[in-house]
């Protein structure tokens, strides 16, 4: 059985490594790769050792950014007094997308999760007592997931802020937009229910 | 609305150019970056940029090769008497792993498409001619897909190599292993029935 020729095999073994990708997609990846101009090739090489080079984690709210502090808590337009907090980046982001919130975020940088070893003094938690005083904040979301590690962590914030006066709110759980209640699982459905609100 | 950090949109949107990526596979691609050991990082931009230097396309056979010769035209235990043709080097590869086939290969590059603008001599077909004579070869077997555009490429090489007196065979088409009559298409079952041998 023959095997890739030794460059092509090395490139198929790294791009297996990335998440989601198999063998089969790994190969299919590695082919472009071959086709594709040589700048094409070169530009994605460059990005991949420049993003290890160039992003840091915001010194305010540990988010990504390029310089020591990110577009978002740079931004003159973001209101400081209600602060967003996530567990990683990519949930920022995913708020950001909707463009509907105009304060700042905290990035927890992961859950609290006793099962995997990782307690409250592993993630940035401490770090948001000196920006909530800085920045006047009046309310804190919690915007961790709505999984079991997720409300141990938002539980775990109601505890630590509310006795500071801060009011503590929690993003809605319920059904999603374009659900269907036959199709809902038990767990979304309660939290429909308890969650619901007067019209 | 936030962008990533500016080095993180470009790896971003340089991923997203790959075959079969998203911009949500792009985005957890990226961020695994950002997780990974910066070694790793570099191992996969350098996997790249090896592949695009050190990769050509074999003399005799035209698949991809580290050297001038690929690795199974060097082989001294495969039998140039049969040549398989095929139309991509993914094909070469995807029956090089069943380990059934003991001959040469040849990569046309492509299959013919009036509709694509390919015609038979912008692939490699007639650069199979002397390597018959080489091997004194005495069967082709066609193994391009079965699709309109691999079987007019399959015709094609039957009327140029059977007036040579070359034996030239067509890799069957039926129903797939473990495959369902009652869920096969049409086209499929009519080939199945076919192609149909005495038990």
């Amino acid at each position: 059985m023959l095997h890739y020729a030794r460059p092509l095999a090395r490139l198929v073994a790294e791009l297996e490594k990335l998440p989601g990708i198999g063998p089969k997609s790994a190969q299919r990846m590695a082919f472009h790769f071959l086709r594709a101009p040589h700048a094409d090739a070169e530009r994605l090489a460059q990005a991949i050792m420049e993003v290890k080079e160039k992003i840091v984690f915001c010194r305010e709210c540990f988010n990504f950014a390029d310089q020591e502090v990110c577009d978002v808590c740079r931004s003159p337009k973001r209101d400081g007094t209600v602060i967003c907090v996530v567990a990683e980046p990519r949930d920022l982001m995913a708020i950001e997308r909707t463009a509907e919130f105009q304060g700042l975020y905290h990035v927890l940088q992961g859950v609290i999760s006793p099962q995997e070893g990782i307690m409250p003094d592993m993630l940035k938690i401490k770090e948001l007592l000196p920006r909530i005083q800085r920045h006047n904040t009046t309310e804190i979301i919690v915007a961790t997931n709505p999984t079991v590690e997720g409300e141990a962590t938002a539980l775990y914030l109601v505890r630590l802020l509310k006795p500071l006066g801060i009011k503590v709110t929690r993003i809605a759980h319920g059904l999603p937009a374009g659900g269907d209640l036959d199709y809902a699982d038990q767990a979304t459905l309660i939290s429909a229910l308890q969650w619901r609100r007067e019209m």
